[in-house]
């Protein structure tokens, strides 16, 4: 049974971003703290970064690129470059827009859907039984209130940014639960998962 | 050598307190979910509360009830009531508020300070060898800006609620890191401690 599960890199201060984050600028001033821990820029390759890894912090690398589809926000891929069209090992990449494709979502592996609900089926589908990495804020905000993420991975990484974007912001009142699955610690980074427990 | 700790109940969504939180409303609309760990509302006795505790949760409420003195907002003490003028052991508490103090705080043990570095250095001095209870949003993010407070303990709730009042808001632009010194779990709650690594 494939899971669709967030991983994010987040300040104890809960941004995820700093400030004037885009693209040309990646994840913001001074964001780049926030990928300490695996050694690479915003627009640096995940396989590059996996590759001097060792321990926890490999293991969790190595965890998110086995997973079989990525769904995305429009901002994050953007600030991202895309990834060059390929996240990881080629799988189908499910960016959540609502504008028109434009020439930089032409990759093959790119497809653009403009709800939350029909990419996380649709990612799920293109996984088979590997999880869908899910990444960005609004994209982690929005599956969640349509109750289509399962679980978070939150790298929690030791400073406080003060300012920049929040991996929570703007999202409606009402609480979600959330069961704590496994919490540990590599260097420069404290690795918290929680299941999402769906209202019944 | 005393260290100014903040000890606060957190979301993972990084509220501290629920919308509409005031006297009369304790910390929120749902704010008292952050406070189940240790099984007291708002205004409930924090001697009362240790007593029912075992194991990890009851090892942190001791801690903080073996503090020396408190530092607490203006609001944090209102939407408690004041704690009936004795928040534990009849520790000195320093309010920090500009305003003239009105008849809530003619308590024995209460003395409004104006200034947040004021207040954490007549805490030490109150406090001896033992550490400083830092409480409150407002007077955390004082003393970090201001460079006074030694360390967090966040005690994170499996939660997201949402919307409230978050404990690090219009913070000031500028990295602070933090040194984790430990992480672990108890029964609803996760302990996660940091040193607060003044800027050279």
């Amino acid at each position: 049974m494939s899971n669709s599960v967030l991983y994010m890199s987040m300040s104890v201060d809960g941004f995820i971003a700093g400030p004037n984050d885009g693209p040309g600028n990646g994840i913001g001033d001074g964001g780049d703290r926030l990928h300490e821990w695996f050694g690479m820029d915003a627009e640096g390759s995940h396989l590059d970064a996996a590759a001097h890894l060792s321990g926890v912090n490999r293991d969790v690398m190595d965890e998110a690129l086995a997973t079989g589809a990525v769904v995305t926000g429009r901002r994050t891929f953007a600030n991202a470059g895309g990834w060059g069209g390929d996240h990881h090992d080629g799988v189908p990449i499910f960016v959540l827009t609502r504008r028109q494709p434009d020439a930089t979502l032409q990759w093959p592996a790119v497809t653009c859907v403009s709800d939350v609900k029909d990419a996380v089926r649709m990612a799920k589908e293109a996984a088979g039984d590997r999880d869908v990495l899910v990444h960005g804020a609004v994209t982690a905000q929005l599956a969640l209130t349509a109750g289509v993420l399962d679980e978070l991975h939150i790298h929690l990484v030791p400073v406080l940014l003060g300012q920049g974007r929040r991996l929570f912001e703007d999202m409606p009142p009402g609480h979600i639960e959330l069961e704590p699955t496994r919490a540990f610690s590599g260097p420069g980074v404290q690795h918290l998962r929680y299941r999402v427990r769906q209202a019944g």
